[in-house]
């Protein structure tokens, strides 16, 4: 059982929270392999309400639904940010509540996810509220680290190429501030490196932090956390495009060494694709951990879980 | 068993076959309940057409399919009434048909639904189809009022604030005019009044008919049934703008009294939100039995029904 | 069991491998009749990824995962050709074969079916690729004819009106043209009668090929596989309306033959509505078999189906 209703925020994980999590989704990621799709919440209808396109998030959301077998009812829609013209919020919600069981909504409005969490009667996960939060991917990236290392503790960590605006580097510095003995390096353009007074806020947090302009991979790091530089960050197209091509992870970089690469994708161009193959590239494994950890939360907000 | 395999009016829905449905509602209520989801429909499959978008009507019905374990197929596009360009609609059903047991449709055109219950040779359910019919829209009103005052006859019911355009309270007024001693007043912009034809047409039914520049609900009024004023029908914004400041219910006008509020949703500004948790404040769970009352009638057209 | 993973073009159709499929759609339209839907892949999820819009082809995907009981996974988007943007076709699949059990997939680009195919670890059905293949369109060609006249052999088929650039029609005579003794006659405007490479190719595969301005369905044709004019294929538009006026199936000329009517649909004006109801007007019982087709398939590239 978790202590919430709702998951609106990266900041409700905390070392127990995840510690939980991770274990109902090691069931859930075994028992997709056995049996494919299991009875859990066939009594259940799950909500999910994409008022902003999110592809990723959608599709594993929806199999996680599906492999529980639960019933879906589903809304889509880029253009509007309500279910009905002049709707507010609220009423949307007190509607939806009504038609399932469980509502997840992604939502181009920051803070959006706050008001329907208040307002639901049903539990709440946010898949994205503008630029704000996205929780699951940052419960996604932890059961990742806690799945090939074995820990979240004592881990060297890289995060590039966009630290200074990148939701999920932020959310997983965060998440892994909670924890001893941790190390961060950022790495990236100098425009795009983490405010003095994020690294101090890291600092006080215990983390010991450094940024550097390029980095070794055999430098002892245990995870190189890579985000891709987003060309609506810089005002001069030919400073975007120099920092492209210096900013991005090469095969030459990465094979040989033992640290892991993640990506919370979709990826452009900042790894390149004969990456792809080595055995220490574990994003597309990454992404299919979304799946196991969505049915996980999916069930323990529902109070169903199988026993890890 | 219904004595028909499509609904496509309201004008359907005599008293026996709303006191047949409100029995079968009642018990799927119940069922929602107890069981979340049941298996009454799981060898059938149901298709929701939805050529014009409706997210209230699209994802209670798409709940209602999923509460009764029915596989579902689905099209939405609001750019196109038809599913291929250039083909017709009686081809469109045609098609549809072949792949399920039951038709859903919402469509833009007037008449649509009668085109394509014509054609189907499975039964079919109006959705809407544009300004004309919305059948179980009607059901829900119907089943809210007997499920809340225990009777369709005998009731004392205000209407407002577009009396004359609203095709949700056309329909209702209709329904309720079959059943003896109902009164009806109505209130709202004089513009939006009913015509003294739709009046005299309410007499003759028996139907005692008044109209009111505005009401105390505490003066034996059993139901206010309120629909939104829409800009459109106003040619000039200042007309509208001072009627829509007029003509809402405000927490002071509603608290105190035993007059039920209905509201077919969606709300804009029509009902004050502070009305919201008054106990006679009934428009949102007159949303919810939109589930339950599209369950009876799938089931039934299906000739598939718990026992009530 | 198939020879294959992924089902790409209709070049993988050998006699072989129709007879198979046949056999177990025989089965699956037979256990629709009987059962409605049946559990046979109860434990996977299917994902239906619509890139482009096809409501034919997706409607009756839809309906042969749900007579199955599938689980879906569902992406449309007419906009985008891939699930996130600047996000390669390569990484589109990798993501959504981690979400799923099988992909099948419609895109507008020529050649995208082979890319994804070759990069999917699960199982890949092409529903169209552009304008290249739909195999699932060639193979219900193949059970219609199969089903109605008892084999793909001996036929003498007419096909008409765009055989120089229908899909469907390339498609149906390259399958065909692996069974002996089959004769095609090609009607239909000049511009758009085969090529003489194009009849030579079928005389070398050992068909007798003949071409026609009009033909009288009474002279022992068996088959006559109809396909719409496009007007996009006229650059005269004065043209386009006089060979549609004169290229197009009347009552008259259909009834009282035994020549069976198919077209891969939708129905513009090639075939006039009032032949709809005449026994040998096959092309709305063709469109059906899409879906016990699709559940063949479907199960025998998941190597679980119903014994013929």
């Amino acid at each position: 059982m978790l202590p919430f209703d709702s998951l609106i925020s990266a900041n409700q994980l905390t070392p127990e929270i995840i510690s939980q999590i991770t274990a109902v989704t090691d069931k859930m990621a075994d028992d997709i392999d056995r049996y494919g799709r299991i009875n859990l919440l066939e009594d259940k209808v799950v909500a999910l309400l994409f008022f902003e396109p999110s592809s990723r998030t959608m599709l594993s959301f929806q199999s996680a639904a599906q492999r529980l077998k639960a019933g879906m009812v589903f809304a889509q829609g880029a253009a509007s940010t309500s279910i009905e013209k002049g709707e507010s919020l609220e009423d949307t919600i007190r509607m939806v509540e009504a038609y399932s069981d469980i509502i997840v909504m992604r939502h181009p409005w920051h803070g959006s996810a706050e008001t329907a969490a208040r307002t639901s009667t049903v539990p709440f996960i946010n898949a994205g509220d503008g630029g704000n939060e996205h929780p699951t991917q940052s419960l996604i990236d932890a059961y990742t680290i806690m799945r090939h290392k074995g820990r979240l503790d004592d881990l060297n960590v890289v995060f590039g190429f966009d630290s200074l605006q990148s939701r999920s580097i932020h959310s997983l510095t965060t998440l892994l501030s909670q924890y001893p003995n941790n190390r961060f390096t950022f790495t990236g353009p100098e425009e795009l490196m983490p405010t003095s007074k994020m690294l101090e806020s890291m600092n006080d947090m215990g983390v010991e932090c450094s940024v550097a302009d390029s980095v070794d991979l055999n430098d002892g790091y245990d995870i190189f956390y890579v985000n891709r530089l987003q060309q609506e960050r810089f005002a001069d197209p030919v400073l975007f495009e120099k920092n492209r091509k210096k900013y991005r992870l090469t095969r030459k970089q990465v094979e040989g060494s033992d640290c892991l690469i993640l990506d919370p994708l979709p990826r452009i161009d900042e790894i390149d694709t004969d990456v792809d193959d080595l055995p220490n590239a574990l994003y597309f494994k990454q992404a299919s951990y979304g799946v196991p950890v969505r049915m996980a939360l999916l069930s323990l907000l529902l109070s169903k879980h199988n026993t890890p």
